[in-house]
């Protein structure tokens, strides 16, 4: 059948993550591909009483229809938290979504028209370019360094781009790069946005997921036009499978939210709100947000040191202070998309090849490697294979 | 701060049923506006045990991502339940969504173009209306009559739009009018449908619900060529508040499903998929299904029998088969929004008015009773309620 699809379909396109993911699900395959939180941490026996109780105290309630919004005590508890984190908000500016990435989808529904150009890091987190895929926009890429996006480059863009319709980061410990926007540049942001009257997707998965260096206060806790829309998520911190995050913005921002809400699903899972909401009130989350901390930094630094002692020479890597990848860059010319072929099928170890997290295209010779989901005999284990692999490959090729 | 929004938010309305639910919270108010199915059904016990054995034998898995299709164990039974309801598929052809809404929002990002024309009944689900709102479609309503939509209208419809993008189709039970497609005209819109390569997207919230007549076979039942897509959810035979429904459809359309997922929310609750299986897998849902049937008729019944002795004369509803509403049609010229202002400011009663439901506007002498959600005693009370503003307003407006 020749179904007649949406023009936008061509501008949508498959996750190169989830589509390698089917690889690395292939038994005896070490997969950094991922960007999984250590399952070995999830709060198992804490949840079981946690469910237990909604059902008993709430049931009826759980399991019925509920507000667009959001469950009201639920974006308390995350307005009260966001506070912590230097973001002046209250219940009404906080909106319950089905994960960061349907955060993203909103952002890009409710601003981007067909051509519209997206300011963004290159490169950037590659669910951020397929949720604004299906709107069709240009994007103009930022240059980073260990920083974050450089400011003198953002306002060079600015200057070209001054119709453009949003600034998309991710701030905190970026997905890929594993790279923080510094202070300076972070209050430097907000200025520039103000004086573009652009608005800014400030979106922060991994946050709270810092095990080394000082906490940053957020580009949203610097916004003082209610130009920054701030995306959070349970996934780093609680669990991924629940699909449950939020978006912090100006009320007026919020109500359109809510009429993109009704349209694309209704409203957030009642019962995964109220079970998360049980949880905060049971358990402490930062007593189990310090152990994520504690364990991913153990295998970030397994995984650099592997690195350092099983690559060849002419391979860079960045060092994060929290989150969950570390970025490397290959030598000029390596193709990793050549390379992850080769070390699937020979040596059975996986990675996501960097192009794909460069909007326009080039800069192959990058990959993303995920530490946080991977087991620590595997963290050794795949890097040296990882190190065979590039070594034979560099003599070969001659890369 | 003056935000520049997508063009496709002029189009974008909030759903007056939402709305409305905020003063149907109200104390005291009786409310027939929402689409809540009766809380006192909901197998609480049962989940109780359901939610703590997953977190016992698969918490690991349950809280972690997993693919965007959905969890395979799941999508079998689905499968397999669609057999048993004349619909040959397997689970290749079943892609799990965030409650039917999302899969209306897939449809119309999939397929509309700006300007595009969707066919539908007129009236039709104001969500479905929501859910397209994004995609700036047009609209051609077909008329209806107790078995549905009229197929000799459908065919002048088709004539003039041979270009529309689908059929938009509630056959069961229809929102908002509680009527059912009879098997001839199902048979005949596939023929017609295939006569113009024309996808149909059958809608079917509560097909399970019957509580009268014969069980008729599904509209995707008679696809050939793979042009129908149909929608399911378990938000009407076991939670709402879960947020889970599921797509039937072609393979070639699952895949581009799998794509807007991703972009949208990557994957539906790994959670919620989890416990709605071992649910499946534990308790008997037709058992419970059958509970839901029979307190629901009693709910139909006692609604319509009040209404024939409390309403005045000249007044029209449906007597559907299953489902959770009927259709009121009022005298001609009276607009069923000034009836429910005044029947919630004086008599604290409150319904859905008509007007929405036809995308094209007009018919304001209609409105939609719900009957699940609302409690015996207050179907009585609320009823006589609302015979009594009727009243008095037939002779103060001399409708």
């Amino acid at each position: 059948m020749d179904y007649r699809f949406a023009d936008r379909m061509d501008n949508v396109r498959s996750s190169a993550i989830r589509d390698l993911l089917k690889y690395a699900e292939e038994p005896g395959i070490i997969s950094f591909a991922g960007g999984f939180p250590a399952p070995e941490l999830f709060p198992i026996e804490p949840l079981r009483a946690v469910f237990d109780r909604v059902l008993v105290d709430e049931g009826r309630a759980a399991l019925q229809y509920s507000s667009t919004e959001g469950y009201l005590p639920l974006r308390e508890k995350i307005a009260a938290r966001m506070k912590r984190l230097n973001i002046d908000c209250n219940a009404g500016n906080v909106f319950m979504v089905h994960g960061g990435q349907q955060g993203l989808d909103f952002a890009g529904k409710l601003f981007i028209n067909e051509g519209d150009t997206i300011i963004c890091e290159n490169p950037t987190f590659l669910g951020g370019i397929i949720a604004f895929g299906p709107y069709v926009p240009k994007y103009a890429g930022v240059p980073m360094d260990q920083d974050g996006m450089i400011m003198e480059e953002l306002e060079k863009v600015l200057e070209a781009n001054p119709k453009a319709k949003f600034i998309y980061t991710i701030p905190d410990f970026q997905n890929p790069t594993g790279v923080t926007l510094s202070l300076e540049r972070r209050k430097r942001m907000v200025e520039l946005a103000n004086q573009y009257d652009m608005v800014i997707i400030e979106d922060s998965p991994y946050r709270e997921v810092r095990y080394e260096g000082q906490h940053l206060p957020s580009i949203k806790s610097f916004d003082t036009k209610g130009l920054v829309v701030h995306i959070g998520t349970f996934s780093k911190i609680l669990s991924p499978g629940m699909r449950l995050g939020w978006i912090v913005a100006e009320e007026a921002l919020i109500q359109k939210f809510v009429t993109l809400k009704q349209s694309a699903d209704t409203q957030t899972s009642t019962l995964i709100q109220r079970q998360v909401n049980k949880y905060l009130e049971m358990y402490d989350i930062d007593m189990h947000i310090e152990e994520i901390r504690k364990l991913y930094k153990k295998k970030k630094d397994l995984m650099l040191e592997t690195i350092a002692k099983e690559f060849p020479e002419g391979f860079t890597y960045t060092n994060p202070q929290g989150g969950l990848f570390t970025w490397v860059e290959f030598p000029e010319g390596m193709d990793a998309a050549v390379v992850l072929k080769k070390a699937i099928a020979e040596e059975k170890v996986a990675f996501v090849p960097g192009a794909p997290f460069f909007p326009n295209g080039g800069h192959a010779n990058h990959c993303r490697m995920n530490y946080s989901g991977v087991a620590e005999a595997q963290i050794t284990e795949g890097v040296k294979r990882l190190g065979r692999i590039l070594k034979t490959l560099r003599k070969k090729e001659s890369w």
